[in-house]
């Protein structure tokens, strides 16, 4: 069939299991998640071999080998993915929480109830586990999910996905409740954002060109995720342990991630006392220094920052470093080159501390801890779709609440206006 | 200027204001309305005035009266927007609330709190009265806006912005609070609708064409408003009289608005009993019926509808009427043509009136009550920027509490992770 035929038939798939899906019992759905896991392992050789089919596509094509390893899928990850379903199995079904509920002076009782969106899409690169961790997470929130990843893992998605909906087949829900896009060409993405009739909601989970590609071309409303030009403030009150200790973490711990810093901003007052020894322990590190010219003369082995290192998400061992006069002047580096994701201050100064966290425009605004907690984990949600980087419906880590709507229900005895 | 220069900086400063109204108390946003209210009663004529050029190139083009009618400003349409803003200086600023807070077991305290969207894009029809009434929402949750008017209102709209723009600089906020789109040239709007840099939020309100375009045109997050494509179905078991004053007064009290039914279904069960009677009085108030076949032999006087008329938002005193043989007749028909709006069931049967509620997909699910009552004033909340259809981030009516977004706020002591 062509690309076109395939949309539309998944889309239609997919809408009409949604509907089956959004009143599904919570004890059903779990056991289809149950299901869908043992059958990942029980499969997991399959896995591993569609997998090397892609694998070896990807050394054919040049992949970095950073790349191939997000790629690569051996039995300890499938085993991985499949405890991850099983994770989901013991978070709190969100679906059918009355969120209020009000009687009116006409008698009219209104009841404002969470329901799944519908149809889930998600747009993302080659990286197999986001196909299980979507599956997962989408049903387990009643939503039908409709899958486009990157063309790179099409064979080891295809394989996972057959296997999924055999167990959920097994489990007695419709084969709709996850589809996978198998064509790989580019346009048939644009043609799924534009699939206003069968899918709610589109989520992109990737770098920020495949985002904006998404926000450019969805007519399906989107949830933006997961930039993260974010930063430390170094106040003129600090504890310079705490700061030292902070800024390394924020850094060092996983430069991959979006809540890694990718700029720190000290204090004019402290800059003197504290880079010369924090900077040399991030080279130590292996981190790369670009700072600005105040930050060379403390520290003279920093590169020269130029001004396009302040709005780059390095995800990387690379540090760009800024003195700044004020507090205000952090701020305002912040606003201008911040991407709304995660920021934080070190500071003892209560004041200051309070300004930050009101000024801020920030999914998270942390004091005195580390930008590495912006996690849907560390939030205690128990399991993370992504990191909304919009204001508009989630915001910060998104757990499986954030993956439903509400409606209102309002039980009348015949009342007209 | 040309009109990007003039986007532009109307972005820029409507961001800037945006900043401080993100921290601006209730009592100085409070104070800010009153003084709106009582300065668009005290420049009236203005008013008044430049609306009335606005009329002339109306009737000039040849705009229908009862677009007109929905353009034209007297001294009692002043007087009563001015009690808008009132009202809403009554209602609870929603800014600042902790949604929920949590202590994590490595000590961190996350507070989640209300906070503006920033700055909210209004993009609307040839209604003064939505200018007015969108600055006052925007302004009381802390939101700096952009309005974009219909070119017919121009004038008219030049005029209020002035007036409230004076106002709110007498009241210590900045002018960038009330921003207008001045240039009426097209592309302006669809320049508008890509400045994420500078708009948080698009919010079109209006028909269905204007709605569309801003889905079409707008990479900022938008919230679709208000196209209903309503039912009410009369289920085998029903009060008749019930479901005769409910039909009734769904469909002719407010023709004009997006809750009222454009289509009943009714079981055939009921067919002969119910139709003759209401479709007698409904034709008596001056509705036109449109009916499927065995409408028809029942109800001779009604015209044939075609196929187009069940999924049309007439909008008019027009009625589309469907026999179905069963309840999951209803439910099919309600899904292929409605549009998540308001549905409402009119039954004695407890069991179907649950399955209703449960399996209907649309923002507000009625049992024996009208849809009319879909309306942030009829849900107690006071206030009403629009009803949306999406089911991102608000649903049905929008009061204040939907204009915002959050933040999390993370106090720590040296956390890291």
């Amino acid at each position: 069939m062509t690309w076109k035929t395939e949309l539309l038939a998944k889309g239609k798939l997919a809408k009409s299991a949604s509907r089956e899906l959004a009143i599904t019992s919570t004890t059903l759905k779990n056991n289809a998640l149950a299901l869908m896991a043992d059958a990942l392992v029980e499969h997991a050789q399959e896995i591993i071999v569609g997998n090397q089919k892609d694998i070896e596509n990807a050394r054919i094509a040049g992949m970095k080998e950073s790349l191939i390893d997000r790629l690569m899928l051996d039995e300890k990850r499938v085993v991985d993915m499949a405890d991850g379903l099983r994770k989901v199995i013991e978070l709190q079904d969100p679906v059918g929480e009355m969120l209020t509920g009000m009687k009116r002076p006409n008698g009219l009782e209104i009841a404002k109830i969470r329901v799944p969106f519908g149809v889930v899409g998600i747009v993302y690169e080659s990286r197999p586990n986001v196909t299980v961790d979507a599956a997962g997470l989408c049903l387990k929130t009643g939503n039908a999910v409709i899958l486009r990843g990157g063309s790179d893992a099409i064979e080891s998605n295809k394989v996972i996905v057959g296997i999924l909906q055999e167990a959920i087949l097994k489990a007695g829900l419709p084969v709709g409740t996850v589809n996978l896009i198998e064509v790989t060409d580019r346009e048939a993405v644009r043609e799924m954002l534009q699939l206003n009739e069968f899918i709610d909601v589109i989520i992109p989970r990737g770098g920020s060109g495949l985002i904006q590609m998404v926000l450019k071309n969805s007519t399906v409303p989107v949830i933006e995720t997961g930039i993260g030009v974010c930063h430390v403030y170094i106040d003129q009150e600090a504890d310079l342990a705490m700061a030292e200790d902070i800024t390394i973490n924020a850094k060092t711990s996983r430069p991959g991630t979006c809540n890694t810093i990718e700029t720190l901003l000290v204090h004019r007052d402290q800059a003197t006392q504290i880079l010369p020894s924090l900077l040399g322990k991030l080279q130590g590190l292996g981190v790369e220094i670009r700072g600005c010219g105040r930050t060379q003369s403390i520290f003279p082995k920093a590169i020269a920052a130029a001004e396009e290192d302040w709005g780059t998400e390095y995800l990387d061992f690379i540090l760009s470093v800024c003195i700044v006069d004020s507090f205000e002047d952090a701020v305002e580096h912040i606003t201008k080159y911040g991407t709304k994701h995660s920021e934080a201050i070190v500071t003892t100064n209560y004041a200051r501390s309070e300004r930050f966290l009101r000024e801020i425009d920030a999914a998270a605004v942390f004091v005195n801890a580390s930008t590495r907690f912006t996690d849907g984990g560390e939030f205690g949600f128990g399991a993370e779709i992504g990191i909304s980087t919009q204001k508009l419906h989630a915001r910060g880590p998104m757990g499986l609440p954030e993956l439903t709507s509400y409606k209102y229900l309002i039980r009348g005895n015949g009342q007209i206006r």
